[in-house]
């Protein structure tokens, strides 16, 4: 019990609060809560912690949508190579795109959830959902749910496939081989896009989460059909639909790695990625410049978000995090994903976040106790 | 008593609990609420039922916004001829709607209550409210009261006189002879806009709404003034303006069935309607190709409604319905009104749905008891 | 105690029920609640109150945002005299605002609070904070903090130093010596941006809020980080940032006026500023012709507001005031002030409002008692 509660791992000095917070978040979860929690600040790590049966900080989980934050960093390396153009059209750079009314849809505007087409009229299957190239393909011909220009949505399971496509077109190369050679790699990141064979014996299944029974009611009482738009954009449409908490689970998934939730990673690849991103690691200059990471953690989208059917801020091919974490920085860009995992770049403080769970938290998403781990890092950081 | 809450007609096998709750909300409505219920599952009757003293599945009772989906469908017919073309201008139609700021105003956006013109700087008097003509002519030519472009609100009681008007200008005739030569007769609705002599006998006068007293405070907590964008919206601001509960037994109202709020029918027009737009009835095909309906499906509005100060989401002329039922699928449309009444086309499960009552519920707009009764219907229709 | 909840000065026939009200809230306020009340009906005085201890009908405190009022009734003049049009860009009048992908920003979204760059990113001393030249030259050339045209947000103390640069661009003449020139000289309005030193006597320091625990407790529940774009916004990024309850405090912004912020005033001088706007005083026309006045009220911006991060409606430069109000005619404008001030002009009943204390009020922004005290006014203007 009391050990269970116990983290694992160091803090620089000055973080000994974030470890506190942390083992009382476990105290509030317990039974088997497991997670990782690191960061970084100015490019060097400050917190390396981990907690609970079974986690260490070498196991890696899947982390669902924070893979869009790896994917999106990649894009935005071609951005500022001058290779794509934000205020392009997408169907210029791939013309399929273009049908039924999504002919002036730009790049930046896919980037912010706008383009309308969330999912596949009839879903998929897991193998298809693995597969990039299968996404982009059946829904670039499709007619978006809402019109392009009027509204915003969550393009949950499918964005990285689309933009991804953006970038297959441009580079002839796939958006995970291209985040493996340009960040993953250099960096000997612990986020795959993709897990290799010889990592497997790392990954932790990701566990279903255990409501009570008033937060049952709760996501009763939100419950949507799969033929409705949030239904269709968590792919619930398919009769052979896995449900969203069992993707990682899925070898398939977990082998390929689509970009837009197939990521693979400990706490540690999530906060190295994006202290690579806006600070640098072990001398190697940060990836983005000033300008270019301005350019993706400026807003572009706020208020209703048509498919989570909630209030959203969107940066660019990021959420705009500090709308999260307010104590953030304006600017901050991340992704967190479904099963609770957070991860962001806070230029501001010059802080980069990880943190990683194995049990999906209430009510999906963002686990609630990234607020107050968020606080204490902030706090340590700037005090 | 228990007779009172007995509903009469019939249902296909597998909707027996369709039935059923009606009747439990008829249990729990009391006193003299009386409706009628009726669903197509394509383009076949599953549900014929109606319930409460003196309604009978024959009664026809004032629909008001529900008319709103005769009036687009009709217009869809004309987009779908290629007689109007969604992205021009209104004014390319109308020259006159070019005034004050809303030369750019497409029909588009007119129909996805985006123009700004909800009502009239000095309201109309119950004769005007009945004459499209009048208030075609009279809002033309006014300032927009928010910027095109920028807002939406819902167009209460003139939408249809300004979207008629276009199809006036196009083919000559009237937005209600329209519909009576392409969509009513030709499949013999029981659903009017104007209606004849010869069916008054069968309409039951729309009763007013009876709110317990903390309906009526949280009513008049939300209370605005005549003058206020929602008071110009529901015609408050005219000194000898009609309440909006008594307009369908205002005769002039419902024999001249102005095209946003002037309809009368059974919920056996209402279903009907939507059977024949999307499925067809009896043999013809669907008024609408696939192609059209997910036009006018698609949404085109979403967030913070100036008029109604509520969220909002808003399809092509029609209510995006499984935003409020979201058990429905992406794509549905349909309109609801004031008094309570509900009506949609869900192309994803072939429903086709109308319901009818006689006294306002609390709030207006849409009862709540649709909710259930959706729900029952939908989960017949597809298990 | 008794004396302390008395109001001072006079009130037209038919208005007596205004001083019972503006008494009520004073002795539910108690302690040292002192403030001003005053309203004209088609230009005719109708309210003149004060009551508190200190304060007169001729005091002068702080108006914080209600400056904005006066800023943009004078741009009003100059879109009114044909010298700014409201849908060229920025940076045709000020080339140096194009920098960072602002060069199609209008003067109309800018006016709207679209532009997206609500503050330095350094943030300002007070002595920058009072010098709207420097506030104008820092934030032109900024990258806006969303992406123009996407979404919105409240300008709070740089609006005024944008548009005026607008102004000063196209006349040579700051805004504070138009407003002066143009609008308070000719009608000797107790409104001064600019407080000059013979007038210093007059005036009474703003006080600080004074929350209950309750209160604190939800101003720490929605505090947000100094670098947030909140923190930005109001300034709290840079280390030696006044507090905003005491820059009226700080000799330099009283007497320089900054046109956002700074503005000195007694309700005498915001109603009748308001008054002089839409019916002309003593015999003089109206400064804005009712089509002015119509497209300064017209809706320009309804949702979330990125900075407040909370649902608001702008006019153009100023706010709706009628969506607060909703008593209030459509087209009325105004503009509240962060200690609760309240002032607009109501076109549809004539009616222009100042209200003024001394004291912060919980949360800040329009005080809550706007509420009960423009029911009573409008209700007497009225009936």
């Amino acid at each position: 019990m009391g050990q269970q509660h116990t983290a694992q791992g160091s803090v620089a000095p000055g973080f000994e609060n974030v470890r506190d917070e942390l083992e009382a978040v476990a105290s509030l979860e317990g039974g088997d809560y497991a997670a990782q929690l690191v960061a970084y600040h100015h490019g060097r790590e400050v917190v390396d912690l981990w907690i609970g049966p079974e986690i260490t900080g070498d196991s890696l989980t899947g982390v669902f949508s924070s893979t869009k934050g790896a994917a999106h960093l990649t894009l935005a390396l071609l951005v500022q190579d001058g290779a794509v153009d934000l205020d392009r059209t997408v169907s210029h750079y791939w013309p399929e795109f273009g049908a039924h009314g999504k002919q002036d849809v730009t790049v930046r505007e896919l980037l912010a959830h706008r383009a309308g087409v969330v999912g596949a009229d009839t879903g998929f299957t897991p193998e298809e959902l693995a597969d990039d190239a299968v996404i982009a393909e059946r829904i670039g011909g499709q007619r978006p749910y809402w019109r392009p220009g009027t509204a915003f949505g969550y393009h949950a399971l499918v964005i990285g496939a689309l933009t991804g496509e953006v970038a297959r077109r441009v580079t002839g190369t796939t958006m995970r081989e291209l985040f493996e050679t340009r960040v993953r790699a250099p960096f000997q990141l612990d986020f795959f896009m993709g897990l290799p064979e010889e990592h497997e014996h790392r990954f932790l299944t990701t566990l279903p989460m255990r409501p009570t029974p008033a937060q049952q009611a709760e996501l009763d009482a939100a419950a949507t059909g799969p033929d409705s738009l949030t239904g269709i954009g968590f792919n619930r449409n398919h009769p052979k639909a896995a449900e969203l908490q069992e993707l990682p689970n899925i070898p398939v998934i977990r082998a390929k790695g689509p970009a837009s939730v197939g990521g693979v990673a400990s706490a540690r690849g999530l906060a190295r990625m994006y202290a690579a991103a806006i600070s640098g690691l072990d001398g190697a200059p940060p990836l983005l410049t000033p300008d270019t990471a301005a350019a993706v953690g400026q807003i572009h989208s706020a208020g209703h978000d048509l498919v989570t059917r909630s209030h959203k801020v969107f940066a660019l091919g990021f959420t705009a995090s500090a709308e999260d974490y307010p104590v953030l920085g304006q600017g901050a860009f991340g992704h967190s994903g479904a099963a609770g995992s957070e991860a962001f770049a806070d230029p501001r403080s010059g802080l980069a976040y990880g943190y990683n769970r194995r049990r999906f938290a209430f009510p999906g998403g963002a686990a609630p106790e990234n607020g107050r781990l968020v606080r204490a890092v902030h706090e340590a950081a700037t005090s």
